[in-house]
């Protein structure tokens, strides 16, 4: 497992706890996401019902290894590049998601493809004994993945069975042509398939599609709405206008409408430190101002990005229409 | 002048000093510049020489005033919406710029459409004595712009007989259907042109365009060469891979081929905040360690910022390699 162990090296520092290895069942998805390096999956089943295989993308967390099945066939492994976050259902699913809710997580994954190619059947009388009774991901009579199954959490002794039979050259796992699966570039392909769309949306007139776009990155309409609620960043208190990022908080990519788009309370005038921590969920704001601080942040980075006394005081009341955005930022975005 | 005034409010608070009005001659650019949003001119003339001209790119300020002149007439009236940065030619410019060297300055400034069109000639019997000797942009005898000027200073009294023209309704000034003029509108603007250039150099392998596309944001390739030689953020210490952009030393937009855009050795890890303000020229480094700090740059932002304590002790030493785009950076994007 030397190459899972070189890997490490790039996870977070102040990360102690032990890896966490996932499987995951593509199905029909299975080249969307591998090429774009990410796992997709709607927040809630068709019928509304909370599901564990949906809630566990939200558990997985960077430097935890997935283990990705599709068509029989175990191809490619995978490291979670980053948390996941709220995003709509990729565009490019076209017709393969038609039966899946818009609303959904996003989990950036960097995926290795296996030099053996491993067909389930061939492993099943080896790891049929590690799957569990409730929650598995494959049907370990037929073979097949389970239909409702998604993400679903693997033991570590099946993910060393898996990698026993990917041969003995694990350390020449070739990265796929897409060499960087952080964060931004997922974020970047969903958005810049908004943008095409806004772009080719034919019921909007020609300014409102230009300031829709430059709300993406807080610019334009959008920004000037901000300023007319907020004129300085709520934790640093910095209000000159050239620091300062006009950030949503119900994200861009996942609001409904235009209103939410260019609603300048949908907004906060951020620092651009302030602004990553809240875009990324590590921080989140009650109504009453008292700052939220993911058990995912460290002290270490509070401390060296100047934040530890900022964070620990409240930064003022919210407005009603913002209160009604932050509680969809502390659903949706923050990580407890 | 409750145009101007009122317009004061969203200048930097930290600004004290008076604002300094100034003249531009587009000539064959006027259509683009204004549309853009922007000034651009060479850093030099032609003949290598430089131009006081093209000198004064840098030293306009936010808020300050810009008298736009083209085609025998004044249309509009600008503000200054950032500080000038370093980039090259923009490609709309096309065969109208073709006499001129790529390297240069924009400057960002939100342009208001006249209500009423001034034509210079109109205004020479009284405007003529105010114009300088040198470096006056018009030739006062033949009511034309004068061939190698570009952005010249004029004096509060020219401005204020240029208003009296205006109309008496300047508070109904329309902005242009561009409403954002800010750094970054601009930025992403000469850099998308930059991106379909590089898109459709057939001179590339398709995994080099990749490559020198996702190195625009800090990724692919262009990252992972720089954490080969800085591991932390060197003004803030983290080291947390997440909350770390890799910012170009010598900028995207102007380095010279694929190598420098790719080199490692042209970055710096740095946290969101220290990034922008890098990337902006607001700080610099010398070879040595020692960090400059902008005069644009106040007291007050840095403290709020939480970085004063960090903005007073050496990074450490650079290596002869990062010193070549330390230089530049110095030279061309550091305000000082």
């Amino acid at each position: 497992m030397a190459w899972v162990a070189e890997r490490r090296v790039f996870a977070n520092s102040s990360k102690m706890n032990m890896t966490t290895y996932w499987w995951v069942n593509h199905k029909q998805t299975f080249k969307h996401e591998i090429d774009g390096e990410y796992l997709w999956s709607p927040k809630v089943e068709k019928s509304g019902a909370r599901s564990t295989f949906y809630n566990n993308m939200r558990e997985a967390v960077p430097g935890d290894i997935v283990v990705s099945y599709a068509f029989g066939k175990i191809s490619y492994i995978g490291e979670v590049a980053d948390y996941a976050f709220t995003s709509p259902k990729p565009a490019e699913f076209g017709k393969a998601g038609v039966n899946w809710a818009t609303d959904g997580w996003l989990l950036p994954v960097t995926w290795y493809r296996l030099q053996n190619i491993i067909a389930l059947k061939s492993l099943l009388p080896e790891i049929a004994d590690t799957f569990p009774e409730k929650y598995s991901p494959v049907n370990v009579r037929t073979g097949r993945g389970n239909q409702k199954a998604y993400l679903a959490k693997l033991s570590e002794r099946a993910f060393q069975i898996i990698v026993s039979h990917a041969g003995a050259n694990l350390g020449y796992l070739k990265k796929q042509g897409n060499e960087e699966g952080r964060f931004i570039s997922c974020l970047d392909m969903v958005e810049d398939g908004l943008v095409a769309q806004i772009a080719n949306n034919r019921d909007l007139t020609e300014s409102e599609r230009a300031q829709l776009i430059k709300a993406r990155k807080g610019q334009g309409l959008f920004r000037r709405n901000v300023q007319l609620v907020e004129t300085a960043c709520r934790i640093t208190g910095v209000d000159n206008d050239r620091l300062l990022i006009a950030s949503h908080i119900k994200p861009w990519r996942v609001c409904s409408n235009t209103d939410e788009r260019l609603d300048g309370a949908n907004g906060l005038l951020l620092t651009p430190t302030v602004d990553l921590l809240f875009d990324r969920g590590l921080i989140s704001f009650n109504m009453g101002g008292v700052i939220l601080r993911s058990s995912r942040l460290s002290t270490f980075d509070v401390v060296q990005l100047g934040l530890e006394s900022p964070l620990q005081r409240s930064v003022g009341h919210f407005s009603e229409a913002q209160e009604v955005y932050l509680s969809y930022h502390r659903s949706n975005v923050y990580l407890p």
